[in-house]
């Protein structure tokens, strides 16, 4: 049973960090909310921060940040979030709730758990983003659409499960409940293996043009497209794959016998098992993108 | 020595397929050269590309088609013109120049040298495309900005070569000279692995699915991006792979031992090591979407 029950509209919220996520977030809570404090780490930020219209305020200081906070998100890269599960929760007010953005979720709702029984606890990661990173780039709207991942975990309640519910909804994103595990099997295989799979053809192209430059001459759409991600935030990704080894790797093994089997059906002149391999992958492409 | 030499405004050109590529270089010649011919399998389609505007007529007549040409295009897939190659060559006129637009450079130019000696052959490859095939596909411009790889045989005239230059010029594409081994090589890295490397992703996918299907609800842009290619024409990347078989499957297996290794240092919990590569694969990356 949870002892405070809110609206988003009565949540003082604070965001920690203010990178493309929480500043984004920011956008669309400040002014329908209570009050939107941001807790950063450089001065400069949090003159940027209230400036740029994101939050109401914003401290570097982690006590007066959420002394009288009831909706505590955090929005900094996974292991930075599991760092700050431990340093904030001594300062958490009772009947606060506390939910984060990050990419992976089995390590952060463990840690969640760990929190004083005082304090509700979510796990949350909206499925969007954006080539540039920051303040500078966040935006109102960046939500709009997106699927955003609510991860109660054994001891979540209804009424926090419904504040999150809401403030899902509020930023124009469809909400969708998915138990930590199972969240972290299904981003391995459309987020985390995309970019080892992406980076490995880099790497491939790279050292056929360290003998033959001219490689980078001819690449066109279908390299630009299949190896995008591979110069996504180095930093942000070492976080994602640390945190979710297990399923990544798990991913990758799946992944590198399926093709395999392309190139022994290719090497062995299997004309029609090829093509009927290929014309199902293809099918099934074509079937996402139509939904 | 060549008989004949002439520019491309003196040309009767024939284009042999009109599908996206070869209705696309008919807006840019027709109208240009001394007359633009298209040689097709259906009595509709002849119509329809008159009527379109992209050739001064058409036929389904092979005889007719190529009888006063002086500059034969094949602009079918790629096991189609090796065929075409065979059937169209006692009807070409002396002097005649033949290219191709195929996208696999080895066996077509093999195929160009068993030619008469009195045509003249070059093989082409122009690296662009769209999601779209077909001659309702087509436009002027589509070869804007793109490179136009040329492939000169041991036989390839200064002159044919020269008027393939005139023609990439016109089009406004960017001309590049490669052999037909080295084109084919580079073309693996950067095209049909990139394909196989997509589609043995969304088999991947496709298996998780199986159990759970919500994977498809939380795929987003960097799914949608890596995987993009694995929807393309299986009839015509069926003949890019079986025509360049060796090559992809050289990269496939050096492509293979990358992914290894970024498996293996992430399994090993090497994070420097993992990192070091990552960052070197960014850099890459990068480095040529500034280019």
């Amino acid at each position: 049973m949870q002892l405070d029950q809110f609206k988003l509209k009565e949540a003082r919220v604070t965001i920690v960090g203010l990178g493309l996520m929480g500043a984004s977030l920011g956008y669309e809570l400040c002014g329908y909310c209570e009050r939107v404090t941001a807790l950063v780490r450089r001065a400069e930020a949090a003159v940027e921060a209230v400036e740029s219209g994101c939050v109401d305020d914003a401290t570097l200081d982690a006590r007066a940040a959420v002394a009288d906070a009831n909706l505590v998100i955090l929005a900094t890269p996974v292991r930075t979030i599991l760092r700050q599960i431990a340093e904030l929760g001594p300062l958490l007010p009772a009947g606060a709730v506390v939910t984060d953005m990050g990419s992976t979720k089995v390590e952060i709702c463990q840690a969640l758990e760990t929190l004083p029984s005082y304090v509700q606890v979510i796990g949350g990661h909206p499925m969007c983003g954006k080539e540039q990173a920051g303040l500078q780039a966040a935006e109102s709207g960046l939500y709009e659409n997106c699927t955003y991942v609510l991860c109660p975990t054994s001891r979540t309640t209804e009424s926090t499960q419904n504040l999150m519910l809401e403030l899902v909804e509020h930023i124009g994103a469809r909400p969708l409940i998915l138990d930590a595990p199972c969240h972290d099997r299904l981003v391995a295989a459309i987020s985390h293996l995309p970019y080892l799979v992406a980076s490995a053809l880099v790497a491939h192209v790279d050292a056929v043009g360290a003998t033959d430059a001219t490689v980078w001459d001819v690449a066109s759409s279908g390299f630009r497209d299949t190896s995008r991600v591979a110069a996504s935030s180095v930093d942000m990704l070492m976080d994602i794959l640390i945190t979710n080894r297990h399923a990544v790797i798990d991913a990758v093994d799946d992944y590198q016998g399926r093709l395999e089997m392309l190139r022994d059906l290719l090497e062995s002149g299997d004309e029609v098992g090829l093509r009927s391999m290929l014309e199902t992958i293809a099918e099934a492409r074509r079937g996402w993108r139509d939904r």
